[in-house]
């Protein structure tokens, strides 16, 4: 076997293969590079060409300490739907005069239906992952060598902002018809009040409980869909978001043919996502509690080489 | 059939079945009563029939404000060991010009190996669950019907005190043939200098890392093994613990010959349980950050009628 | 803990607890008696009272060598329905100069879907599980004690008889409006001049792809659906069927109330049943072969304490 | 994306790429031909290109029909070791008056503990996997689109034929000093006065659990363990043997250096594997029945895209 072929037997996926410059100056010359969002202020290398954390580096001490300060009534909001494993089986075992019961829990938590948090390294295009890595030698069944989910074993916590979309469109949620723009986060949080600043996490809530009650399900990735127009991902870049955290996800379909509409922001700039999560109880407590901010925190398991976490993300006022 | 014969049939699982009082009485009458430290100023009824929070009830959103007050470095340190999922599958999706990875995560929790969250339904005793509930009602092959682990659904967030054993006793690591008993709980905190308070996360470092690096291995509920000793039981409910987290768990063979030597804690006071915590790296922080006090948060998933769920506790200080 | 409290902790399921006898006087005396089916001719002692194979006993090796005898084409048809598990992912292994693909199935094959054995304690009534035991101390959360799938653990081989009910119909499949009785299985084996006989695997085959094809799917066991009428069971106790295999199961809802109007044949009979055969293919085959006997085979894997097992029959003529 | 790059896109597993030829022809330019016993007689094309059956399609109805003719005392012996998934989970569900007990199995069968057939997909090496494919292209994480488990779904049927290794050689079991040789096989076939014939499936009997009582474990693929010697391949395949059924498998280290010393007969002559098959029994039962020809059969379960299947074999005398 020669060398070239060893190189493509390395990764079990096969993926990538071509640096991103490549592919880059490629794309350049067939005049699309303007309308992929993603070649657009990517974060490649500023925080070093082995950094696994992206935007979450911009939470820093000091900024977990300010969003510590933001705790200044105590209530906690879950903001975790309930969460059923595929599989979910008990043991109950005797001890002595006593007994346990144990559980299994299986699952599969990517998708629209559970609370989690995607790792860096969960989505890909034709320019490679996070960091600019080649996913044919990041990635194998195995799972994930590089930006898996332990690059966030510390914990996301820092200031969180809500928006509240239903509440600025006097709607009860987000059609189909008209996706949220970057826009539109920008005239929802001056309307609210509040900043959004490096390093937070943007929740940004579309009233899905609203559109599932009113149309049954909420779309799967194939599936027409509400949710974020990719330009939110320009917004996201510009205000250094570390976290984006949503009920609704990117809107389908895409009109500009893009694999990741919004979810895109976690390999071009390195931001997290938080999918599927709960936000109306959220809302509603931002608005009794008169305040868009408060302490965010959400804990992924350490799974090694994992893509992902689910989560029971709380939002502290 | 009969009405008696069909009260056996409504819990899948045969257990208890007797009320907390008549097995109370029951080994009064054998003398048998002293030697049970659960039977030891229960929690039972004293938030009423229905709780199932148990002793967490005392993290008011006060005692969470000051938890937050308590961060002044905006320091983070994980308390979780790394989790290594049973079955860890993936697999690898095209999306167009993209490509996604996901996984699957399979897993028994219980046990002495991921750092977890034990729900008050998780064991019991001749006298029954947690709040005198009868587990033959309450628990069958579809999880637990009362006291699951969605009761702390809203995290268990509020202050934590460490106490470092091994640092106290001049030695790499609690030993087999001294367990930790209650009163040394007290002494520690006192040459702490931290205050032990209702509401509080204690967290009990014993050296197990130093321990299994010399043992080889942590042992099983069946096995010998370092830990503490049932006498920590009355210090916890005395100083109205909410939650106990530990790297070792109750020390094995137990002389009083109880089912759940210090675990007893879940169902006579609802104490909530972090079994196996990662707390070296904390001890180390403690030292370093010169206090034993900080913001603690353990974020459980939402699993409907589940036992407990795997965390990644973090301490902020 | 007093001894009748403990007796009621020894199994993990709180079933049964009284003995077929003393429940078989209660229902005389309250005249229930007659309406159960399943307490006509019961097999329970038959071939001793720790016996696990029930009617299975009537395939001696002179059974298996006549069954081998019927092979006389050398055509082998599969009775599976394709098998698609709960779980199936895959790892790709790297092996110096060459590679491996792995992969793992998570299943639950009991119910309306999979091709599978029953295994004697599957189910049970009132009355007791097979042989007259008692579940409560047979079976707990891992698994059955007794009359588990390894009881079949030599292999299911024997003369297969097909009974086609759409062809004696003259209909594409068996409706909700009329289930298979007892005697038309006499009339149809008649009709095709065939004898049924003891140790023989019945394969009643109701036209259950038809009638999906009609109707969108096939009910679970909460669900109207069509199948066999309890009067079957009669049938197979009187003719000593050894296995019954069917592609629709039980006809639901039963007018008698039984809870097992069919499957009944498990506990009380010792009939090993085949769910969800596939059976179009067989009934094509023996109209070509023009015959209705066959050599068949069905060799569960050996899950000790299992409760069954997914199987790949094959009829060999 | 240029077409060169998304060819590379198109396998999930980054694999061969390169068709058999061309790598055949590299490996003749370096002389390393005559070292690989897998270029030798390749049945690649010999039931045509789209073949998925290789040597299975040896056996015929006739060959079928001529195993059956090998029934003469109805003795039914199992191959199956005792099958414990790692998964097994069990729920106890309400019916009325009565009550079921389902489970769950969760497994990865290959290795060398499970009783299990192989796909031909399962292993490959840098020619190519069965029938010169290409993996790139046929194997994903969602399984092998090509040689699957799905192609032996009318089941493995055919004479079986007993190689008894430790009574020819007067030991308990073969040793890691002297693996089985292909001349051997012939030897003890000779002095057993048994023909080995085309689509025969030929058991290999080593003496692992004489071996494994006196070492403790079999050694997985990784380790160093007693078995078959790459010379065997050649045996199988000038004499088209179906189905290599052992129980010790490929002999490790292998000194040629060969990725699958005797597995390659898998992707080379599109043998199926039966791996780990229980043979001690079968060897006792071909002593007591002075007879080492059989009537075999192995059913494996229908997995679409799977790469082989747990099974219990079936000697039938």
């Amino acid at each position: 076997m020669d060398s070239t072929r060893r190189s493509f037997l390395v990764g079990a996926a096969a993926l990538a293969g071509a640096s991103a410059g490549r592919i880059g100056s490629a794309s350049a010359q067939t005049g699309q590079r303007q309308t992929n969002p993603y070649e657009y202020r990517r974060n490649w290398g500023r925080w070093g060409a082995d950094d696994q954390l992206g935007a979450v580096n911009l939470i820093t001490p000091a900024k977990r300490m300010a969003a510590a300060r933001l705790v200044r009534s105590g209530r906690a909001v879950s903001l975790s739907r309930p969460f059923q494993p595929d599989q979910h089986f008990v043991r109950i075992n005797d001890r002595g005069t006593g007994r346990s019961v144990v559980d299994y829990y299986g699952f599969m938590y990517h998708g629209v239906v559970v609370t989690h948090i995607d790792a860096l390294c969960h989505v890909w295009d034709q320019n490679g992952m996070w960091n600019g890595r080649d996913p044919a030698k990041e990635i194998d069944t195995n799972g994930a060598r590089f930006a898996d989910i332990t690059a966030f074993g510390s914990g996301l916590i820092t200031r969180g902002v809500l928006i509240d979309v239903p509440r600025y469109r006097r709607a009860s949620h987000v059609g189909l018809d008209r996706p949220v723009e970057g826009a539109e986060l920008e005239a929802i949080a001056k309307a609210q009040g509040v900043a959004v600043e490096p390093g937070d996490a943007l929740l940004v809530y579309s009233g899905r409980e609203a559109f599932v009650k009113e149309s049954g399900t909420y779309g799967s990735v194939g599936d027409a869909r509400p949710g974020l127009h990719s330009s939110c991902a320009r917004f996201i870049r510009d205000r250094d978001i570390s976290i984006l955290g949503w009920d609704m996800l990117d809107a389908r379909p895409d009109k500009e043919g893009q694999p990741w509409p919004v979810h895109g922001v976690l390999y071009s700039y390195g931001v997290a996502l938080l999918d599927n999560a709960l936000l109306e109880p959220l809302a509603q407590a931002c608005a009794e509690e008169k305040r868009y901010e408060f302490m965010f925190m959400a804990l992924p398991l350490k799974v090694a080489r994992g893509t992902g976490s689910p989560v029971n993300p709380i939002a502290l006022f």
